[in-house]
């Protein structure tokens, strides 16, 4: 799974559609930096244009597959890798090119059912259209959050029995295309991720403190994040970001611990330095961390 | 489980513990009603002074147990019900009588874990001091949800798929002594309940709506509620009640799916009433509906 990484570069450019966010401009900058040349098909609402405009890029909306298909192929591209975030779209928020709508029939039933099922049926068009779908990972492995504690500060005792506690939940709720984090603080789960995303359930977590709705004080308490069992990974992978640091920090947690290799982060050093700073643990754990390990 | 009713009323007054909310007076009522007399120990803080004085009662703090302990004995009760709302104390809350301090020890491994266990641990407390700890379902059945479509509207054939994917969700996050409820909507799980408590578990799904963070419009998607498997209902049951209805109204849902028997409500055509103008379904359904029957 992870071969990829510039050695194809007799493929072309690789071609990356970018959604939101910092992950698209990492990826590209690792892939140039391994010495294969990128195409940035960015996604027009969810890229950043002022970074976009740093790369070889097209500007693309949501339902110009036939399009991409073309420009992509002219460019050389076999390759796609999908990074950056992007909401599940509302079939008339798509605005179809006449390719795109000939997929409608699909993507009704796509639509229908977790994110899992929708990504993996869009990976499948793009693999029948002759493009090889990468993941990000593959092609830019730095961005994958190593193993071990990456931090000045370490989990406790009670946060590793916290940590594995969390990655039961989430081994358990895998199967159900659900979220992908959980909260647990001295053994008691608080809060669970769904469609809300990891930044609401941390921000659920602060109010719940702050209410006294648990009864709790002091630094204590886990995010726990790592990817679903079946998810197709070149297409969502879970990410933290500085962001997830303050929020981690807001809701009063002790550390983040997230499976190794089992999420992305954009900028790793800036991470780290966030939650040195604000005095939390970053730990990448083994997803079998059964036995206590980090 | 289900024997007593009114069966023992040779065992004195049923003493009825109360937390907050109309649960302990639907309860009272019922067991009057049954003809045994009841005594509410009403906690300070939780129980509604209005209603509590229009019974035989005493006021009580959470940390009074070698008092109660008296008090219950002097006027004759055997049996002992747990009922209404409460949050988890934190020991210094507790002002605890010397009976009750005698206790701490055990008390602070309870406070680290679930629910279940804190609860199941206090009630062994009750049963080794000689009483005899009830369901409050099992004086006063009338306040388990039925089996059924229970007011004018029932559930679509999505909703009954949306139904089976919440049911299965809650099974396997029972052994995590997490939530009772999950929102479930075309097949999608939107939200999951942990420490929030299911308003505001709702209340995320109506927030979610509005900021369109999911595809969704329409009336869509099912509140599925249960107990977790290994509950002791004697002393935790998920309920719901007319604000639950108004909760799901405001989230857009198209009805509520609770597990028949397994939920209890201190007025049943209260929320049937509120369904029924709001639109929604109320279903009671088979926590084995994976034959999709409600």
């Amino acid at each position: 799974m992870t071969a990829p990484v510039g050695a194809d570069v007799e493929d072309g450019p690789l071609a990356i559609i970018c959604g939101g966010g910092p992950f698209p401009f990492a990826v590209a900058d690792a892939v140039m930096r391994h010495g294969r040349p990128v195409l940035l098909f960015a996604i027009r609402g969810w890229a950043e244009p002022e970074r976009v405009a740093h790369y070889p890029h097209h500007w693309a909306g949501l339902g110009d597959f036939g399009w991409f298909r073309r420009a992509a192929r002219d460019a050389g591209c076999r390759d796609v890798v999908f990074i950056g975030t992007m909401l599940r779209p509302k079939l008339r928020q798509l605005c179809p090119d006449l390719t795109t709508l000939s997929y409608f029939p699909r993507l009704i039933g796509l639509l229908r059912g977790g994110d899992d099922h929708l990504l993996s049926g869009i990976g499948r068009v793009f693999e029948e259209n002759g493009f090889r779908l990468l993941g990000a990972h593959q092609v830019a492995p730095e961005i994958l959050i190593p193993q071990g504690t990456l931090g000045r500060h370490a989990p406790s005792e009670r946060d590793r029995a916290d940590i594995i506690r969390g990655l039961a939940v989430i081994r358990v709720i895998g199967p159900f295309d659900i979220g992908q984090a959980v909260v647990v603080a001295n053994n008691y789960v608080l809060a669970v991720e769904a469609a809300e995303g990891t930044d609401r359930m941390l921000a659920r977590v602060a109010d719940l403190r702050r209410d006294k709705r648990v009864p709790l004080t002091g630094r204590i308490g886990v995010l726990v994040k790592g990817p679903k069992p079946h998810q197709d990974r070149r297409l969502d992978f879970p990410s933290i970001g500085a962001e997830t640091i303050r929020a981690a920090a807001a809701a009063g947690l002790a550390g983040i611990a997230v499976e190794a290799r089992g999420a992305i982060t954009a900028d790793l050093g800036a991470i780290v330095a966030a939650a040195d700073a604000a005095g939390l643990f970053v730990a990448g754990v083994a997803a079998d961390a059964a036995g206590g390990q980090t």
